[in-house]
């Protein structure tokens, strides 16, 4: 199944996607939110899909929100490709390091974004993006972990390289968490639909292609990740996992970075094409 | 004035406090969240209370949970006291540090704090916490902070040394983002009550003496973070800012790290006192 959300800022339409077409949860559920993930709500829009109980949703001229609320976290995973870890100019990591972005950045998939201002080093980074469905706390083996996935979704985890790297003593988060700086959705997709270990990801930025890689080459898989992150944390329903970015950023030198005016596309196959025109704050 | 939440888990009645006398907010509010601070809620409920529109609440047995509902945000300034980035082996920043907790993490200032499965490095900080009434982006100087501000709590950031500087490439979530680790209240003054620039804070294990300085010896006081993070992102309404720890924790090796059992105490002036039993996960 492929969830969505529909409208106005802070007013989106819970919906399931059928094919092409929108059917409208707001009978179901109020949001697509960690209690909707947490009690087999995705397993009961279904049966209602399936019983005709469902109306239609009109989605022409509506804007695309994230498929989630806000989640209580947002937790990333950095340096999680060989590749992007070399262009950083880093070693490959011994375990999945963790960061964190303010979690009032995740916002629409085709959203305007501010550059933030006296940024120079504005950057993306498509990411294969994890959505917890059930508390998940000191998992005793990575299989434990996929139980606890209500779905996967694409995401720019957008930074700032300046205010990542020199204005925060090397703590990442000041350069992760501007306004808009994690585009999430258009959809989320239940584990049954993608196989997330082999999905291509890609990002274009005014239709160049930057960067293409498949999660295949992943340092640490979605399970490993929720089975360590398990052991330090409680991941609760709805949190979001950015699972790390492969080659292709700016900071690598080969690119410019990004100015008002660029569009930038990222694309995770299975899981949808995003789309920001970026815009003076 | 003063606000507390007492109850059990989940389920706790928001109040104001007169002396030593609580009164229940239940019918003005649902709670101490983000509406409330952002809807002048401080100001309605003294009004309520002084029209005597409030009855008493009985706190007698009632646990004292944290004084506000869970943040959109926990942040967090690194190193924030001279005294305290010696003792870690740091030179003093020269901007202000952002690292995150997970916003599950705030919890009753008195609640049981399980040390996490495989630690030996749990350790203490003492902290003036921040927590932020209206949105707050760009702010034009550290002076236009002061009116974002909804009141002052104490906070003991709750770290474990070794997931925060070994076991995640240098970045420090992993050892700040465990079950309980944000211990919050007793209750939270608004500015009116106490002067942030002079609060002494100190902390105590199974009564002996560990911390005691003074907000004085903050580096980067508290209008300088919030007009400093206000440039990177967007500080949301229940928003928690836990503004550093002055030294004498274990990590300087004066002392040892926490084991299930040992009792911790943190006290700010004017902010109340905690007091943690650890326990074994």
């Amino acid at each position: 199944m492929k969830f969505a959300r529909l409208g106005a800022i802070g007013a989106e339409t819970p919906a399931i996607m059928d094919g092409r077409t929108y059917y409208s949860l707001a009978g179901l559920t109020p949001d697509l939110d960690p209690d909707f993930w947490s009690s087999d709500g995705p397993a009961r829009a279904a049966a209602a899909l399936a019983a005709g109980e469902l109306p239609e949703l009109d989605a022409v001229n509506l804007r695309i929100g994230a498929p989630i609320t806000r989640p209580s976290s947002v937790f990333c995973i950095g340096l999680n490709y060989a590749g992007h870890a070399a262009e950083s100019g880093s070693e490959p990591p011994l375990a999945p390091i963790l960061f964190q972005k303010a979690a009032n950045t995740v916002s629409g998939p085709n959203d305007a974004v501010p550059i933030p201002i006296g940024s120079t080093k504005t950057d993306w980074e498509v990411e294969l993006g994890v959505v917890i469905g059930t508390r998940a706390s000191y998992l005793d083996s990575p299989s434990d972990a996929l139980s606890h996935i209500a779905g996967f979704v694409a995401v720019n985890d957008l930074s700032e390289r300046t205010f990542q790297l020199e204005a925060s003593g090397g703590q990442w988060s000041k350069g992760k968490s501007c306004a808009g700086f994690c585009p999430t959705g258009p959809y989320l997709a239940t584990p049954d639909e993608v196989d997330a270990g082999d999905l291509r990801l890609r990002s274009w930025v005014n239709g160049e292609p930057r960067q293409d890689s498949t999660t295949q080459d992943l340092i640490f898989d979605v399970a490993t990740i929720i089975h360590d992150l398990s052991q330090y944390l409680v991941l609760e329903p709805g949190d979001l996992i950015c699972t790390g970015t492969p080659e292709g950023v700016a900071l690598s030198g080969r690119f410019p970075y990004l100015k008002a005016g660029d569009v930038v596309e990222v694309e995770v196959a299975g899981l949808g094409r995003q789309r920001q025109e970026f815009v003076m704050t």
